[in-house]
């Protein structure tokens, strides 16, 4: 069963421009998923929507957000993964059920998901889509409690893993978050409006005040007499996602309380300290590695140039000519500025390494620019188990450092040397003192149960090819 | 809940080619239904399936047929009523369900379809779409029985009304027909493939011969052993759609194992018998009153000219000017020839009357080319109530023969005479001498029991605005 | 050089919504051109066009009329030949030149373009299309008279061959018909304004009224001051093609002063006279065949029935099975009705035979379904020379007429026997009494000098390929 | 006469997939026009071409790359100014003459275009688009020199203004910059192939070796034999635009011998000599400002910072709701860190000023954000005079330097202080000692006479609406 992994979510309550709103702050949350945009309103008891393949901006016309009335609205971006884009796996989700009509957005990953829906099946419910979300609206229906919220929290005590939601009805919006509070998900004020979005630089653009995290374990009901705050789960430790600092999030945002790029310039910081190297410049693999590569210079005081440019005119499929070019794949993306590197001794900084391939081929780029010597460093530890709560991550096998030891990897990617940020040094960076962030990509240690077969969670269980037009 | 009007189903098992025929039989349905259609193929335990909205022609390229493999094959067409052009209510329908996958198209409208999914919904269950094929569906993924046969004749002697439906699985392929019959089903084979279709003109295209009717209350199960046959259903009166003959079905059709060119041409020459008048030229309105109108020639001697030209290349949308153009609308479609008209008494053929509006344009139009006389017939009696089982039909009030004697209709029509077929003659032309077929849109008398408040069959419960991109 | 062949112009001046009434005149003449369509407009001293690939329903959008201002306005509508489908050889065509800016719609062929465009470019002319009326624009900037009708006629005293054309600038619009009068022009009246069009049929959806042709070498400028009509050319004798007669134009237009459908009618009755046959029905090959064959009827005593039904949801393109289905291509347009054809002896009947290909398959389909004998009927003379002045004819060796005798065709053909209307009995149904039709594609006497090398006005000179987006 | 400025042009002669390596030097000059694309290639004496409106990645796919055959190709990438966005002012220009078929890319712009076209057209040429690129094809066409070098030269010296083009015809590729120098072209090769491009990036990325600049005052004329190089002109001054490294160019490419970052570099030190100030944080503003700043940190050791992320998924429409949203337009492309800006004294670095309403709002932004003090940095000197060379700057009114003291635009900035780079400090950064390069827009000396009118060569004379499908 697919995951609803790597994903934005936004809602808003309470302002006569809520799907424009929504559009806006879907548009800077584009970063967590470029593979399909959604918006949801309600009007007069109905839910308008509208879904479609692409980025907000090209999802998105006039037309449309205005054929998407009323004062309540929430939206998704989804990010692609090879093989499900489909139109039908879009959210936020719409169903009917016998209390009316309910919409969802889901960022995170449940891992009791394929045992629900087996059981659900078996009595003769219908699934319209591979998503595991549509696990919870089963629930949902199946309820008997009364209110939305009862129902809302009857279904959440029954699913086990990441979830950061928005539901809405047509006169309500919920935000839920799971008791580990995996993935973030932020409370803003617009006026008399409430929001709620996975970060808070989609309240920057459209003007709103961050208010707080939605809290691990909190199901936030929002309606006319205002905001209305639920705990009913057992408490838990927090389990964090520390990746959205390392890479995922936007520097500009604010998750867990805690400025990213803050985190990303101390990230860098350490790894100076951990890692030093006698060199003459140090570079960023844009645009990513850009802050940490901020924070490293200004701890060793090796000067910070521009060594790699990125082309971002890049589209999504490339025409390669028959006769191979050295190194094309990563030469249509970044490009080599050889003043900077020839004859320099180059320290290249990266958020993280996951398979390795794409790093190799920058080393030889760089090399064949001139580098006398090239130190890779990376402002995170090595990346050694596969995550079920939300992150695309490869299955094991094909992550580098979980089968090779450091020694290897620098050997592979060909560099002078390599350094990993310690995990002490990440936990320090992150103001970890409560044990409060999941580290499971870097230790295995998996805060909440993975299935007995991981790859289920992983996979999709069917993925029956439908295309609509 | 919507009603599935107006529609063309087509299967194939058996044939390596089975989406390509597929979509050649849809081709030839497509004057059944011109919003939407899909087709569904399976291979290897996968269902595959595209959904586009338009023609046939338009909705499936070469790379989309060939993304459809397999040996089974099911199709739609779907007609467009205005509102409800959803991509999400284009068949067939597939759905995931305990026991693996499963696609349905559906012609026909089922009577107790809102009872029976506000029963499922009470008991949690989810619709995605507003078709009435969905409660079939569903029916059949909570029935306990173990084969797919079981579990649709379980299904089936639970759901009301009229039906020609085609499903599939991964192996296998069910034609079921309501005990009424009142929506065509033919069966035919090609090789060693058996092929069902709405009417027989899907059969030439693709060279299969005609082999007999589906008949009614048959349930034919085809799979690698061959077509077997059930009849699960109490034995009941047939009630075929006799409007099938005098308007719906291609002339080059059998249906109901008759030609519906020789019905039509029939109802003209009855039409003549019935409404004889002095004139000097008959013509037809085109395209669908040409056989009744050669009929009409036939008995009356009347020499048949064409008088009114059909353009083509009609568009679905039309810029009109600002400044208004005398009978603008009709003319788009239809032209006078004046060198035909002029001076004339004519006698102006239609197959049916349903509001009027268009045929009073036409009279005009042909005024205005210099007709003497304008003698109207219709090979049909007059419509005096709504279809519920599958015929997209205005509600009663708009019906104007419900609302006006043939004497008003006359004058509101400008003619000088207006004759429409009695129902009597109708009865003998379609040969019908043991009550078996449907008249209810000119009785009343419905062989199937309809809602209370009628309206709701007719109208959708809940249109909730969805568009995919 | 490419011939502008098989097109359809249409002109207005005077009136406030001049695009909107082009874009409905251009519908109208949809049927002589469905590969391209444009519509220049003006205002204010501005030119306005639009271009685009397609039928004029889908080229045209309510937007694209409302930017095309003004109350002058022509438009065009060209045939689509296989391989030269560019958006550059969509007409209107329009330039700057020193005078300002120039429009112009052709409808015909000229015979000395290639020799005038070869002298053009030895003097730097620069050409940006491959058609020939690319020339006579150029002859009109070179030109040192004042006025524009000055320059047009300037022009148009230097080129040879076929035309019916249509020219504006942001004030003038100007008809011209080439002195022998191959194509169709038609002049009409609304209200104040005043409208030319290759067919009456035009003016019908507008509400417009025929006033008379656009002579044969007349040049007709319609200004602010009214239409002013100039004779330039030496008096010669008519040449009016009478394949528009046969087959080309709408059978609801007036043309050459006489009723398409009349002539026609009269076509079938003549041919009915000239080779009478025992039979028990007479079916035409629709839509084109439908008159002549209601003609052979009416004189023969013969009963018409429809014997073969058109689809006319046939698209662009289709895909057929790998696996050969038997006269595939002929029957994705037409299916025979089985009880019209079994048993009988079949008169069939068609405008005209250029390769025969097509009916060939029609006869084996119809033999097929049954009939016992095949009788095919032309309503026109054995075609057996290409055609110079614009009508898109194959050549010389492709015209079975031309390389075969009647009995070897009626051979190829298959059928029991074949007729062809006699050149006298033509004749005499056009009522040509003082020799002013042009019949050179029955006799090769071609009333405009051609080409020593004929292909070369058949052919393209050149045929860069180039496809804007 | 419309120019064209701001354009990116390649070449290339002798490789098997000429087409493919332009698509991919086209791609790495994106940054010098988004609005249009265009390839031409030539095989067996026909030009083969491809143009669409969009990003290189989106008007070309690999079956279009597929149909421009041939070891010959030229390609051009146009910028988008508003209202002239019309596919047939797509370059490169193609057309017929006398001689056969000739394809050019153009990047610059005439100053004398106008009064050629006028005289062109006095004698009765025919212009089709609204390029100054135009009139060099006409002369082209009108010389009466036997090769196509010689033509080309002939041309050349009836022309003025700034121009680095690249011809083609089937059998050879010109490339050509005019004798000042204005724009940059470069000369390199892969394998046995020559290559030319606006920038050396191009060259990068499909892995071509740079060899040198095209001169100023360059013919060189590259077919079978190789390269040959004629120097027709008068030797005049250099004039390179200063520009192209200030802004227009890469960062990662070398034009006028010169690595461009080197030189940003270089300018961002000495605007922190020019202009020192007590900060606790230097900032870019991204993309374009990231060189300028990183000199700016070093030579005053105040630490550069991230203090504003760009949203790179920023679309070209954007839907703005109607209740305004503070600094909406800004902030859709840019957003403040405020943990970088909150309590700090920052230096804003940007690469020029040319209306400052942008720069007005960013420092509005900057101050929200919490900043204490603003010192906005200018790595060039104002902006007072408009390009005429080929640059799209505004009239000369519109550019805030021109009409105010650099303390107006200050006020107006509303930022703490404002420092421009001195014409000296510029000077010295480009190493000019030989007076080789144009200031003309910060100096007014024109170093090419412009039109009296000066409006007229930035404006279209005429610009008729034309939008193809």
């Amino acid at each position: 069963m697919r995951p609803v992994e790597k994903c934005g979510v936004f809602g808003i309550f309470g302002h006569p421009e809520a799907a424009n709103l929504t559009y806006l702050g879907l548009y800077s949350l584009q970063h967590r998923g470029q593979e399909s945009a959604g918006i949801v309103s309600s009007r007069d008891s109905t839910l308008h929507s509208y879904h479609g393949m692409g980025l907000v901006s090209e999802v998105f016309s006039r037309e449309i957000i205005a054929s998407l009335p009323g004062e309540i609205a929430i939206g998704h971006v989804r990010y692609s993964t090879a093989g499900a884009s489909h139109i039908k796996n879009a959210q936020p989700f719409v169903v009917e059920y016998s209390r009316g009509s309910l919409a969802v957005a889901h960022n995170g990953n449940l891992t009791n998901a394929l045992r629900i829906r087996d059981e659900l099946e078996a009595y003769g419910s219908i699934f319209q889509s591979t998503m595991d979300t549509e696990v919870i609206v089963h629930l949902i229906a199946q309820s008997r409690e009364r209110s939305l919220a009862d129902r809302v929290v009857a279904a959440l005590q029954q699913v086990k893993g990441a979830y950061s939601l928005v539901f809405m009805s047509d006169h309500e919006l919920i935000a839920a978050r799971d008791p580990n509070g995996f993935r973030p998900l932020v409370l803003g004020r617009l006026e008399d409006a409430h929001v709620v979005a996975s970060e808070t630089c989609a309240f920057d653009l459209i003007g709103a005040k961050y208010l707080r995290e939605v809290e691990p374990g909190e199901v936030l009901v929002i309606n006319e007499k205002g905001p209305r705050s639920i705990k009913p789960f057992e408490k838990t430790t927090n389990s964090l996602c520390v990746f959205e600092f390392i890479y995922f999030a936007r520097p500009d945002s604010i998750i867990f309380d805690q400025s990213v790029y803050a985190v990303r310039l101390a990230l860098g910081r350490q790894l100076a300290s951990e890692h030093p190297v006698d060199a003459d410049v140090v570079i960023p693999i844009p645009d990513s590695g850009f802050p940490a590569t901020i924070g490293y210079a200004q701890q060793s005081g090796i000067p910070l140039e521009l060594g790699l440019i990125r082309n971002h005119y890049v589209g999504r499929t490339f025409i390669e000519p028959e006769q191979s070019i050295r190194h094309f794949g990563v030469k249509v993306k970044l490009n080599p500025i050889k003043d900077v590197i020839k004859g320099n001794r180059v320290v290249l900084i990266d958020d993280s390494i996951v398979r390795a391939t794409t790093g190799r081929k920058i080393v030889k780029m760089i090399r064949n620019a001139g580098a006398m010597e090239i130190h890779f460093r990376i402002s995170s530890p090595p990346i050694t188990y596969p995550c079920f709560y939300g992150i695309d991550t490869p299955v094991r096998k094909e992550l580098i450092a979980a089968t090779h030891t450091v020694k290897e990897v620098e050997k592979y990617l060909t560099s002078e040397s390599l350094g990993y940020l310690s995990r002490e040094g990440l936990k320090e960076c992150v103001g970890d003192r409560d044990h409060s962030f999941c580290y499971a990509c870097f230790t295995g240690d998996y805060p909440v149960p993975i299935p007995i077969r991981p790859e289920e969670s992983q996979m999709t269980l069917f993925d029956r090819e439908d295309r609509n037009q």
